[in-house]
């Protein structure tokens, strides 16, 4: 079934480049995968949404987290069709398929980012810890409900505990 | 922009009809998104998606919690066309823009559920908590990651709390 759809704004962010090639020394790929968590984390963004879509965003503002939904328009086909990969592109951590991943090349490469909205100027969202890239196109925006979104207790594999341990922790480089 | 995507596969449930008008009385329609959220909530289904996908899902079972990205593909074009709602058509709480809300009438409907992974048999993964209908044609897999999901002190506007309040709670009808 194929299905259409139409962009209702973009990204306006200092987020310019994407890195996304497997052929890196592990710890230079560590390095880069903290610096960037850690950068995003600390990016302030614009979703400028399409003035005519301005007064669905009424009551947004009364939510402290909101998701972006988004198109990662400077992916090439060939990233569009990875099966499987070595989660960011470490290769110390077995291969995983696409979908028990969050790489951004899949078939529909619909990007969903969990983000902190700071204030609402009419048809602009100004959000913190957004990643996604300049110019990226807005398909949705949702608010963030806890009875939808949030997970009470749940498991991860762990070469996810893992990850988050190196990006989160200063000192484990 | 236009982005077109193809469906990965679709949603087998018992759910087969959608509830979606506004008219209706205050208490019948508390009493109905309760028994519908509690249902839905202990429903079983099953997420076929195509075989020629099968090695994507590699690594999935390691997770307890995957995100279903999908379309609801029985929404009218006046649905599709709205822009403020009474949150679950609750005529006593105030109207707010759709992207304020979870309301599957959007510009670009998609849809986003967060479900308990219960099994993957090759190609069909067996969940527990999809709100999707019968038929839904599914865009995308993702894994629950705790960093990119879990919001730590989300605030939300006083009628969230309130609809939370009356669907968890049995007594309060």
């Amino acid at each position: 079934m194929e299905i259409s759809m139409k962009s209702i704004g973009y990204v306006k962010s200092s987020l310019k480049q994407t890195t996304f090639h497997q052929d890196m020394e592990i710890s230079e790929r560590k390095r880069q995968s903290q610096f960037k968590y850690k950068q995003t984390k600390e990016t302030f963004s614009e979703v400028i949404i399409d003035s005519a879509y301005a007064d669905m965003l009424d009551g947004v503002e009364a939510f402290s987290h909101i998701l972006v939904i988004y198109w990662p328009h400077l992916l090439t086909d060939e990233q569009r069709r990875l099966r499987k990969v070595h989660p960011m592109g470490r290769k110390d951590l077995p291969k995983q398929g696409i979908f028990a991943t969050r790489s951004p090349g899949r078939p529909n490469s619909i990007l969903i980012s969990t983000v902190e909205l700071i204030k609402r100027e009419n048809n602009v969202l100004h959000v913190k810890g957004l990643e996604a890239l300049d110019g990226s196109p807005v398909l949705d925006i949702k608010t963030h409900i806890q009875i939808s979104d949030q997970v009470t207790d749940p498991v991860f594999p762990q070469w996810v505990h893992q990850i988050k341990r190196e990006l989160e922790n200063e000192t484990n480089q």
